[in-house]
């Protein structure tokens, strides 16, 4: 996204100059390898933005976009052994690359980064940051255990889900936005206003990628069609189904979680969302949360001019398929 | 240790009053568990003593106390899992009682509460104790780094190992001293005498260790003697060894290395080390740190009356065999 660009560079250049000791190496080359991944680097973007947004210059905020992008991938190294990805990004995740110890230890080490990062910031400034900070690292835990829990489950309801990926994820979007404003000395209503805007954008999003899994256009959406389905992922699709569905139909849905022929276990699964409306009922949530996060932008006190980007970064974000 | 008993009572009861959400329960309980697994709890009474040395009540330290706690805790989550062990103070460890992922979450869970709890100050000390908090935190991954790099090495200087003991366990006793003195507003070079005094006395308490290990009397110790002479641990006397023997002494070093009848071993090994006078050359080791502990103390602007406690806690602490 062109508006975006002055922002990404900043963000990258911010994260070139972040300097890592030499030793102990296995500390810290997996830290310097995995900012080096890439990304969109939306979190760090959100809090330039948010300082922005306040008549403030976006570099001054350059070291809390900086914490917010290491915390976040402090949580990527530490979730990719929970779950034992292999890959992140097409790269070998840290604990496959090195060992799992590798990633326990340097995911710690960049967690404490991002305070470190947090802590350059105006002293009076601090204790909010600190705070806001500390919650919402809290909150990102309580989400990834929930989302853990899940999979063991098999009566999640949508708005449990709903819950857990606003705990995993959604929470340091309005944390990301909220940190730019208290930076630019914003004001707590501005600032509690913003972070329910980039709260519910993070749930729409969320709930957007995963009825583009099902749903989006193969070549646009960059991943494989109905992976989710697969892999048995409890998305919000399913759950919604689970929850509309007839005793017949749930049925159904558990033969098929067993189905070898994964082109017919997609297709099928997808005959009888289809059936059930489960992709407009998906739709409906995430408008929803679409519609709350535009309101709490309308009433942050400043000038409707300055907030175009922010509308700008939301619609990129949520019209990933068009 | 008696004079300590009020300051062991008020953090035990600080423990007692954390309160920890009832869910994620796999998030909350390990948190709940391991810190009521008990421990002498020196690190938090030293917070409270370095408080209380600048005329300030101890009670006024009690979150950084704490906060100093439940950090020590985290890092015993992390690095069991990342030694393997199956056992913390006789009850099974958090990976062993639940699994990996729980001590992987819970541990960066009790992280953030550490945070959390250092929070609890007094907003215009918040940078410094922010700033302490921070570069000590991440002292002690490296010497946890250093400390697994050091297993695959057989070149490790015994400069090398006081280096890695430093880092791994003494800053975090210096860390808490200072972190009191701050509390109390104590200046900046009160401040840095205390941290050097829980610095070098750390160190001391380490060699220590290393030496009982081997000399210490089975009864009073409570561990099995030659534990480390067993386990082919590079302890300061096994690394001192190295370094005063004879390439025909490290032969033989090397061969006991593989000796399955572990009594001879422990036994022949001991009479290589008298041989060497190794007992001898780490006790002087451990007596300059101990001095230089007692130097800095010294250097601490308060009246001598009110150092006592500390000097009865490091004699404490250096008697453990008498």
């Amino acid at each position: 996204m062109e508006a975006l660009q002055f922002y990404t560079r900043l963000v990258e250049e911010g994260l070139r100059n972040l300097e890592f000791p030499a030793k102990p190496e296995q500390l810290y080359e997996p830290q310097r390898y995995i900012l080096r991944l890439g990304g969109k680097r939306i979190r760090p973007i959100l809090t330039l933005l948010g300082t922005e947004l306040f008549n403030t210059e976006a570099h001054i905020a350059l070291p809390q976009a900086l914490a917010i992008e290491t915390f976040h991938n402090f949580t990527l190294i530490h979730d990719d052994i929970m779950d034992a990805a292999p890959l992140r990004r097409n790269q070998p995740t840290i604990h496959q690359k090195w060992n799992e110890n590798v990633g326990i230890l340097s995911g710690d080490a960049l967690m404490i980064r991002a305070y470190q990062l947090l802590g350059q910031i105006h002293p009076s400034l601090l204790p909010d940051a600190f705070e806001l900070f500390n919650t919402t690292a809290l909150e990102v835990c309580e989400g990834q255990q929930m989302d853990m829990d899940f999979e063991l489950r098999m009566d999640v309801s949508a708005a449990e889900y709903i819950e857990m990926i606003r705990l995993k994820t959604s929470v340091l979007l309005g944390c990301a936005l909220e940190l730019g404003a208290i930076v630019a000395g914003a004001n707590k209503d501005d600032r509690d206003q913003l972070y329910e805007f980039g709260q519910q954008i993070g749930i729409a999003f969320q709930i957007q990628d995963d009825i583009l899994d099902l749903y989006g256009d193969p070549e646009k959406f960059g991943k494989q069609i109905g992976g989710d389905v697969i892999a048995n992922k409890k998305t919000l699709l399913f759950l919604t189904a689970l929850n509309v569905a007839s005793a017949e139909q749930r049925e159904i849905l558990k033969q098929l979680s067993t189905e070898n022929d994964l082109a017919l276990k997609v297709s099928r699964t997808r005959e009888l969302f289809d059936h059930l409306n489960i992709r407009s009922i998906c739709e409906n949530r995430m408008g929803e949360h679409y519609n709350l996060a535009m309101l709490a932008l309308t009433k942050v006190n400043v000038d409707p001019s300055k907030k175009k980007v922010l509308i700008q970064l939301a619609d990129f974000l949520m019209e990933r398929d068009n």
